[in-house]
């Protein structure tokens, strides 16, 4: 079984949309978090000191696919638990199951690549270190 | 061909990340933006005045797909590009392509669906009104 | 001495800007969950229940004066001390002081009234209800 | 009278709250756009841009002070009016009226610096510089 981590989020009222319910793209925005605190819990240092360190200035998405089956409203306390099912070369797929208690709230599938800056503002895709790889396994 | 819309962004450096570019929870907030405005654009009355109408409050999303091909960053112009590509019984698919004028930013499906409200802040999906087929088609 | 409580923001990627700080309306953000933290650690129901005892939809703010002393970057975890440092008739003013540790981030001063619905989206603020006085002070 | 420009926001339905009404720093958010909006229409280059020709990383906030006097929700188009009250040291004033049509909307003064990085997060107001009174003035 994958590393599991569990990311806590309070919903606050400004989370929430005029139907009263969590604005979508908020559950991405936790998720994104979720994300780091799983590479983060894992050892991996912060993304300022990774590109320092090996060049990787974080872990972009390429795709994320999420499927909505509750709603959930300010006053909640949400609970992700992140890991990631599949590492295949550039890319990896960490899955975010969001929960209240045992309420399925949504979850969300992520392909994420580990990148490098080129010139400007444009970036590249580089192979999982190695060093990563036996941290998060 | 299916009616198509374009909303149009104009990205803002608080939309950006300490990697300098969009954070991606904004493109879903954008193309949120967008599905309401192809919906208003068509002629559907906003969701306050649709829910005295007919007790429709908005169109949550069951599910979304989103693929990040390019990234975006302040100062940037982009067009979403939205329609609907399927009507199907509850559910309908909407897509939305995000461009900054030739270059593919990124794309992404949604599966919506009408909800009412039912006590609490429980919501419920409902076919898709005839009224609302007739304008959007 | 007034009450006082303590919320917790765990700074997220996602929070922060190009220059790699907090964009400081996330600041105010939190200032606005403290706010709702205080009345509810309180034992103030949360505003849908209030609207149907008493018709008080929330206490939305008049006036924000907000002073930045320190950076804050995700990763970060920040307190937000919340106090309400006056009530003067319809209108309350609320003090947020936001730490890391014993860093002095930001601090916020808010004018707040509690507010009833009138018809359409206007909303008109009313006394500060004396059930609400004996919670809070 | 001095320099005055104005941006549009279209307020879409994820800025608005359960209460139906704009959350409040989505109008901080729209001023710190405004803000930009200014100095690029004004001629300044953008930040990435600046830090690399004079090190200055952009002008964060010191202190924002808004008072809110009317409601927007989703649909609205609102006008911000944003112009420097006063050029003072290493410290300006930028003023902003937001507005929908004639209706004042609310209002926000912030006192800003231009700053530089200095090691690790930390950052450093300087004096405006001259190249820059030049363009805004």
């Amino acid at each position: 079984m994958p590393k599991t981590t569990v990311y806590e989020v309070k919903v606050a009222f400004g989370d929430c949309d005029p139907a009263g319910i969590v604005f979508f793209p908020n559950f991405l925005k936790w998720m994104d978090a979720a994300s780091l605190h799983f590479f983060q819990s894992c050892g991996v240092p912060r993304w300022a000191e990774l590109e320092k360190q090996i060049g990787i200035i974080g872990d972009p998405l390429l795709e994320i696919q999420t499927r909505f089956v509750s709603t959930a409203t300010y006053g909640d306390t949400l609970q992700v638990q992140t890991s990631v099912v599949e590492w295949r070369g550039k890319v990896f797929t960490q899955k975010h199951v969001v929960t209240r208690g045992d309420t399925l709230i949504c979850e969300g599938t992520e392909k994420r690549a580990f990148c490098v800056r080129l010139d400007g503002n444009r970036i590249k895709a580089v192979a999982v270190p190695d060093s990563i790889l036996a941290l998060c396994r």
